[in-house]
């Protein structure tokens, strides 16, 4: 079938085979099929959707374009924990020397930030020393001996995937569900895990902003995943604020750190415990949601959790010790007080902004070139449901000097503040599995 | 605004200003603006359309892309008729010397036939000399003393129209009232007549298959030439059978030899008395059909219109006496009929199979490269609602040997042969105007 005719099925409404989306992907990775059929198709799909069968179809197409992680070599069993991305989103690691600590396997692949989501391999370089370039046999012998570890892509992951998002970006056809859930699941596919727990950022500082979408993306990743056979829940958390109070790499570490240490933020700590009992849960681990949190509990009262973390960090060459000691992390020059200029309470707090604010001041990239300063970031005083007087902080700015002035009216603006008593935000919105 | 919230725009449903729409088109044509933006775009559009707005600033943009024609040096009333493709269509052929004659000017640029569509070019090539590649003064001048000319493009006009079918034609992007009707019309605009008749043909020969979209087309392409001060009028026509009896260049130009001379095929004769009508209705030449029909009649009677033609072929560097001699065509080494295996009344043939036929026996191209063989051709016997006995000759196929057999078959298989009366087919569907 000739790719034009591929095209027009997809255009008025037909399912396309295996065998034609196999001839579209396949022959866009090898430059067969040039990019304007391949976008004009992708736009047809924005349209038209994909089925559960093309999506199963595609994610295959794209998982088989390059390389997969075969984990069979490592005993126990492996599971691994995603975020579609987020701001002060550090969760990955609290939960992967938990789950270390509870038994479990995480040999788990990470990415960067782009724009105002940050990433996790940036907030672990913030670690004097750390590297996440290992060798897939270091890689492995870290998961055995420690039980986690996070490091960047080792092989050639989904080249397809690769290719069709830069695409995607460039052609207003990234927000298409079909397409994000192969996206996402042929790179977790390729990661290897046999248990994949997808934490779905819904809010205004997510990438889904709306909930019934993020809950239909979630839908069918768990579709795609279990009808490949591997066990996959989704986790539906709040973006509308930031994660925690921290935005900015080593500052996010160090919360990552305190929250190891039982010390950690109210909202980030019980999104560890909710998505650490879910995993338990998920791998047969623990038999009820109140045994996991007990387990949870005592290994981060024990200090194994902290202790899993501390070998991860000099596996992976870096300085153990700023487990103890923060001030080996490189620290920003100056903390500058955002202050209120009203009393009330606060009602809102654009996750998005504050994200974009972090960027400013130098903890994120606008551009995938751009390189990042760890020491700089944001932290928050306030969020939604705290009462705030007049002149008091609502967040401190950590900063070198670059963009000070824009991110502190960045920041300011992100808060919306009212007379009356305001709720907390409510954290998991649902689950689906 | 990037390109890329332009699509988005689209996608989403919103107006595209003539800004936006000068950005992507302009942008295409410079090569700044990569063809998978456009693709993109183009998707979009197929599925969210184009108001009228958008419709008109797309058309202006197309048409400023080039040169344009300007016929303000010629005397008199500059009409053009234009069809948008069918099987066995030498309207022009017949109409051009017809208005012609009546006083009219007729500075036609035409274009050649692809797949099972002719092209009036090919045709006028099938007069021995006859040369449609005429420089521009020699056209004004031919235009001003004999009153009609019809050659190939002498000015780079609407280049943004070809660029764009070209990447339409291989995204599945063809398909679209609102890019046919910009298309049609930004061609039709360059070349400069104020008075506008566009043949639009529906049925399984022809690129719209379906009246309501026709009618649809047609509406919108009167819109856009009137509110860019050209009059324009639409006429559905029905192309679910050949239009008269001959599909192939020389045969095809005998038959509107034939038909200037008063002995045309009868659906043909009335289509030309139609269209003419029209025009000379349109420019006020004329104010009653009634009127209109007896000069038609005169200037074919008095032998007028077929000196015109003469003159044009001659002017043209062909040789008039193939008016009068058609043994001067390039005539094909067999004619083998199409014999009926059945009897009855002919309810249907398909116009399509018997230009793919044709086009088989080397009549039309199937690429854009392919050379025609001129000689060829297929010339109907039975029509629509005629009564065929077995054995009788339905076509007879005028070959050179190449194809044949395909021909024979795709031509035998064109008749659907009842046994009830059947009533003719209806020529002219609508009347847009």
């Amino acid at each position: 079938m000739r790719v034009v005719d591929i095209i027009l099925k997809k255009r008025y409404g037909g399912t396309l085979t295996k065998e034609e989306i196999h001839e579209v992907i396949d022959g866009y990775v090898k430059g067969n099929v040039p990019d304007y059929q391949v976008s004009a198709l992708l736009m047809a799909i924005c349209f038209q959707g994909l089925n559960d069968e093309e999506k199963v179809n595609l994610t295959m197409e794209m998982l088989h374009s390059g390389e997969q992680v075969d984990l069979s070599s490592i005993d126990g069993i492996c599971v691994d924990k995603h975020s579609t991305g987020g701001v002060g989103d550090k969760t990955s690691l609290a939960i992967g020397p938990i789950l270390a600590a509870c038994g479990l396997k995480i040999a788990k692949m990470s990415g960067r930030g782009l724009g105002h989501t940050g990433g996790t391999l940036d907030k672990l370089e913030s670690i004097p020393g750390c590297s996440i370039n290992v060798s897939s046999e270091d890689f492995f012998k870290q998961v055995k001996e420690v039980g986690v570890a996070i490091i960047g892509q080792t092989k050639n992951i989904t080249p397809a995937d690769k290719k069709l998002y830069a695409l995607r970006d460039v052609t207003g056809t990234v927000d298409s569900i079909g397409l994000i859930a192969s996206s996402i699941m042929s790179k977790k596919l390729a990661s290897g895990a046999h248990f994949i727990l997808i934490d779905v950022k819904v809010g205004d500082g997510a990438f889904m902003k709306d909930e019934d979408q993020a809950r239909q993306l979630s839908k069918t990743m768990v579709k795609i995943g279990n009808s490949l056979g591997r066990k996959t829940v989704c986790v539906l958390t709040n973006m509308n604020e930031p994660l925690g109070n921290a935005v900015g790499n080593s500052l996010e570490v160090i919360e990552a750190i305190e929250t190891l240490k039982g010390r950690g933020p109210k909202d980030f700590t019980n999104l560890v415990y909710d998505l650490c009992s879910k995993l338990l849960l998920m791998t047969g681990v623990c038999k009820a949601d109140k045994d996991a949190r007990i387990l949870i509990k005592e290994k981060i009262e024990n200090g194994e959790a902290l202790e899993k973390l501390r070998q991860m960090i000099k596996y992976q060459g870096g300085n153990p010790d700023v487990v103890d000691d923060y001030s080996l992390f490189k620290k920003a020059k100056e903390v500058v007080p955002v202050l209120s200029e009203k009393a009330g309470y606060i009602k809102f707090e654009e996750a998005l902004q504050i994200g974009v604010g972090a960027m400013m001041l130098g903890a994120g990239r606008e551009n995938k070139e751009d390189d990042v300063d760890h020491s700089v970031g944001i932290v928050m005083n306030k969020k939604v449901g705290d009462y705030v007087k007049k002149g008091e902080p609502l967040a401190y700015l950590h900063t070198n000097g670059k963009g000070t002035k824009e991110a502190y009216d960045k920041v300011l603006n992100a808060f919306e503040i009212v007379d009356e008593v305001v709720e907390e935000n409510k954290l998991i919105l649902g689950v689906i599995e």
